[in-house]
């Protein structure tokens, strides 16, 4: 059996999704389709609105037949790291073609990759942000404009496959209707961006959203709270004011001596200040909020070079649910698996492999009170 | 003009407060009364149920003539070097005289706490904590029983006196009515202990504190949300589980390895369960609930034997409120003193010798929303 991957977040699961399930059902009916999805903290540095047991499940039920988790040292990181760590997983499990949205699904993202390899940005500009620099470069080598996110996203996505032996096809869809960083709903629409539908969540239009996700979404945005920054926001504040600025350059991601001013910035801030509003006082040309939201998201989850060190010495294969078609399509990667596949948590991994993705759960379960690894099975949605 | 100390935390000021500062009064109606007061953490390991700022102003209104901050260096510690460093502060002050309360005013603290110097407990027994072997070697000692809480603090009172030359006469006072340790107010009489206050507080039975408080505490227990240690559970749960064990081992106070079955229970336990339920999972005959309490202040704050090191090598006198009479005894002390006089916290001293107590302002902050160093100045009770 063959199988067609995807990579992607689903925070939430929307119509958007199902549309592009949809479409490569339609192209590729009896393939396997497998996803990797970020677990509980995601690329942009926030949060998962619902967690990754819930998100999978979403998954399972439109349509999608395998779930992987993107292990959160491999998940929170700069998009051309994110991306070569989707492509891995994909590739170790022998899936074949890589379906993407992109803003220009004419690209030839293939070429563009081959065209760009080695290109950097310059980085001795100090006022701009190296994903700005890098951008421009790019742009000057292929005479294309590819700074629109998903486009950006793709090219990331073909540079990876590009370096790992292009073993994948690269298929992009042309994305309609929403854009990446829509945040109003359109109602003459069905289909919306994801941070629109958290943002109307989070103003309490809650109804409004059945237009725009399936109903099993919308019955878990009923059923739980969604979650965001703000929530772990006590826990940021009180890690940063309390951690010396020495120990916070052990931090992934912390450079420039911006220890710094996360720590005065904040310490200057009325208590009732927001995680945004902190945020806002940080962010300069050079740290984007993006960049630093991710940087938070380090902060939080104390991770540090050699958690991210472990995942890339030791990738593996974290399942968090399958239809009978992807258990089908497991049984014949498990013949000769590349990466290790984990199915549970055990007391020895937690404290090895899976430390990073355990004790990421464990700070999100501070905050929904559901645990996140011990004792949970992959989801089996046979029906 | 000479002056009387006392050691104590006020949490809250209450009834029996005002009885002793009435006696030392009676006795001697012209010196000036010096406190040393635990500042926002207290020496039981837990946190005050008001800031220090308010529990200073109580005593000014209610006869004390200087407020000085015990820093929590100094004061979250074994009830041997909290009285050491009390002792210290007075000294350096020119205090002449100090007033304890006992539970045996007879006994002959300073002849005690010669008989003692050099016993030490049986560290050895690793099924009993080291607070009781050393009391056994004291009584067998001297041959009286000073297990009594006020006894004991009082003979480590007189040992730290010993040690410091016995620049200062000892004045043991009977302590009458309430017991350290009582739960339950009586309402025949109109002293109870703190922690009685505290639990009815707890309880929601609050109208009933006012037999037991002076007006001024009765109206800031009505005006503010007491702190107890469920208030900064959240953050503490949350530094334990994203700190390895190897790190935990650098906290302060962090001995045998308690570090792992501090993280291991806390893992199992749900995350309803409170602070004080952990505990209970946490505690053994070695470990007892105070050692354990005042560790896990130390985690929350972050403290380090650095800290520790940077009071014991530049001990500094922080002055939280005065009369007028404070005033005039303390420009008697600033013409030759003995440790630097601390009246507000500087941008450098905050990153220096104030950097615990800095770092345990921010994080009390946290929980009341108040600043408690930067912009403050000493209260000045002058009417």
């Amino acid at each position: 059996m063959e199988a067609v991957g995807i990579i992607t977040e689903y925070n939430p699961f929307h119509n958007g999704h199902l549309y592009q399930i949809k479409q490569i059902k339609s192209f590729f009916p009896e393939k396997c389709i497998v996803v990797v999805m970020s677990g509980n903290f995601l690329q942009r540095g926030e949060p998962a609105c619902m967690d990754k047991w819930i998100r999978a499940k979403q998954a399972l039920q439109n349509g999608v037949d395998l779930v992987i988790e993107l292990p959160v040292t491999a998940c929170v990181q700069p998009a051309d790291r994110f991306a070569y760590n989707g492509i891995e997983i994909l590739k170790a499990l022998g899936v074949s073609k890589l379906v993407f949205g992109a803003e220009h699904a004419n690209y030839d993202f293939k070429a563009f990759a081959r065209q760009v390899d080695g290109v950097k940005g310059n980085f001795k500009k100090y006022d701009e942000a190296y994903a700005a620099t890098f951008q421009q470069a790019v742009t000057a080598k292929i005479g294309y404009d590819v700074s629109k996110p998903n486009d950006l996203l793709g090219l990331a996505y073909a540079k990876a496959n590009f370096d790992l032996g292009e073993a994948i096809e690269l298929i992009p869809v042309q994305r309609i209707q929403a854009n990446y960083h829509d945040q109003k709903l359109d109602s003459t629409q069905t289909i919306a961006s994801a941070s629109a539908i958290r943002k109307n969540y989070a103003q309490g239009n809650v109804q409004v959203l059945k237009s725009y996700v399936p109903e099993i979404t919308f019955n878990d945005v009923i059923q739980n709270k969604l979650v965001d920054w703000d929530d772990f926001w006590p826990l940021l504040r009180y890690k940063i004011l309390t951690t010396s600025p020495k120990d916070l350059q052990y931090i992934y991601g912390m450079a420039e001596g911006i220890e710094y001013r996360l720590q005065q910035q904040l310490e200057q801030l009325p208590v009732t200040a927001s995680f945004d509003e902190w945020m806002h006082t940080v962010k300069t040309k050079r740290f984007t909020y993006t960049r630093l939201a991710r940087l938070a998201i380090t902060i939080l989850l104390n991770l540090k070079q050699n958690d991210i060190n472990t995942w890339n010495n030791s990738p593996y294969i974290r399942l968090l649910g399958f239809t009978s078609r992807g258990k089908k399509y497991l049984n014949q990667v498990k013949k000769d698996p590349v990466f290790p596949i984990i199915t549970k948590v055990s007391k020895k991994s937690k404290n090895t492999i899976l430390k990073a993705d355990y004790r990421a759960g464990k700070v999100y379960q501070l905050i929904t009170g559901e645990e996140q690894d011990l004792k949970k099975a992959p989801i089996r949605n046979f029906k």
